[in-house]
């Protein structure tokens, strides 16, 4: 199951942490954007080029020290079809390097449109015959705001193709608990979908204990995030707002268990832009960027380990 | 402004109808399918050029009749980078048709994604130094899961690019009330959300009394739309579930004030296949599948003027 092979690289690796490959053109070193635009001029498909030769400078560099890596799908997407193709070339490339990837996509639609999502991002599509795989992802997010019957056929895909989901417990954001945080028969509204999404998960618990149907519960929120994790006992979370967006080492510890298992916490800006960051800028020159990137995520593993 | 654009089209239309563009292979007539498979093979790309023959055809016969079409993007994305470029395609063309284009895409996510979206979808991104407008969207959908700092860069665009959004409420799936309807201070939470919704819209209020910033409230649940359409009185509803979900032209009424305005109406499947209908089967030949597209809009129009 591939909770548990996501388990076990965390295990082999000793790093509970999940690289967000979130690229930005000003998070990109002057001559990798320089060969794309030599390559293709001002256009999408020069930014598109330019992202994948950053990203896969990264993962080369990292691959051997983490679990998997999270590319945020908006990203490439903002980008039209050329976006689309380098993400897509990110997941193949993640994937050769024997990392899990999670597709940080957030979709949420009722369940006629659901299933076109979940056969195109984790399981087949059709093509006049031709069975095609579209997307390599391991993992997606979701948003669960419609309900059961939209996330119906992507627990259907997981099960028939081996995939997990993440789904949207408590959100990182300011702002979450306008809707998150709401009581409604003396539960919040985020403790109330956490109960649905460990019931979405009952039909898939590995040998960990852990469920193929995670959530996303953000290292912003220390007390919620503490909550849940006795809440939820078999449900692995997905943790951002790690370092940029404030949350820390202390805050996503809450999100383990006493084993040191149950969650993994993302890092995005902090360690694809770690070569900008006044923390490695003199150890690091712009070509080395990615090894900058090593170092900050033995940086983040070393935190994390500790604070487990 | 652009909801009042969008009112003035469903006037001059007499109406208050939206055409899904929501193709799949099994809509799609054999002589376009064996086009797009002579041209292409069986690959993505021969399913995208399928798609968009088939759009392209039902918008040139139905686009004087409606005011706006409705592509739904994950029957596109799931053909990756192929089904994206037909989706943009689509939407160029039925601009090129005079049509407003709401771009189906629910996105959710934290402030500086939304960002990111939000430069595609509803505006500009930057190709080292090449201003691109990605996706020629007039609206897009939102999900509100996570709270305003997440819809603010919508916000930002609309008013730097005139464009307006529809925010998920109340939607028309069976089981949209297990967190939805779940009820917080004496209301439901998509009636809270409403409240944000409406908030959200206050300052783009147009010559018609309508919001640039809309929502989608579901055909399928009578009295909760009506109860909507009184406490959202600036809110324009983008309802879904007429006709193939179960709503009928009664249901949706509700979702109109007393001058008729107020709403506009999606049907995809029973316009875009009509000519599968056994309504519709008798009177055009698969060759002539936009003629039964467009007969189905009158159709429709006509049930819905009746009900208003």
């Amino acid at each position: 199951m591939i909770i548990d092979k996501l388990i076990e690289k965390i295990k082999e690796t000793n790093n509970p942490t999940v690289v967000g490959l979130d690229p930005r053109t000003s998070y990109i070193p002057e001559h990798i954007k320089q060969r794309a635009r030599d390559m293709y001029g001002a256009t999408t498909k020069a930014v598109a080029e330019a992202f994948y030769m950053f990203n896969k400078e990264i993962i080369d560099e990292v691959a051997d020290l983490i679990p998997a890596v999270k590319p945020q799908i908006a990203m490439y997407e903002q980008y039209g079809p050329d976006g689309l193709e380098a993400y897509i070339r990110t997941l193949e490339y993640a994937k050769e390097a024997g990392l899990i990837v999670i597709g940080d996509i957030k979709r949420s639609d009722i369940a006629s449109t659901a299933e076109a999502y979940a056969d195109g991002h984790i399981g087949r599509v059709d093509a006049f015959g031709q069975e095609k795989e579209v997307f390599r992802q391991d993992f997606i997010t979701l948003n669960p705001y419609l309900g059961s019957d939209s996330i119906t056929p992507y627990l259907k895909n997981c099960g028939k193709y081996d995939k997990g989901l993440f789904i949207l417990v408590k959100t990182s954001n300011p702002n979450s608990g306008e809707i998150q945080d709401l009581i409604s028969e003396g539960d919040t509204i985020y403790e109330k979908v956490g109960d649905l999404v460990s019931k979405w998960g009952e039909d898939s618990i590995g040998r960990y204990g852990f469920s193929n149907v995670g959530a996303v519960v953000g290292a912003t929120y220390r007390a919620q995030g503490e909550a849940l994790r006795r809440r939820m006992p078999h449900t692995f979370f997905l943790v951002p707002g790690y370092g940029a967006q404030g949350g820390t080492g202390e805050d996503v510890a809450v999100c383990f268990n006493k084993e040191g298992l149950g969650a993994i916490v993302n890092s995005s800006r902090g360690i694809i832009a770690a070569w900008q960051n006044s923390k490695y800028k003199n150890n690091y020159s712009e070509m080395e960027f990615a090894k900058a990137s090593r170092q900050a995520v033995i940086d983040m593993r070393n935190e994390l380990i500790n604070c487990l």
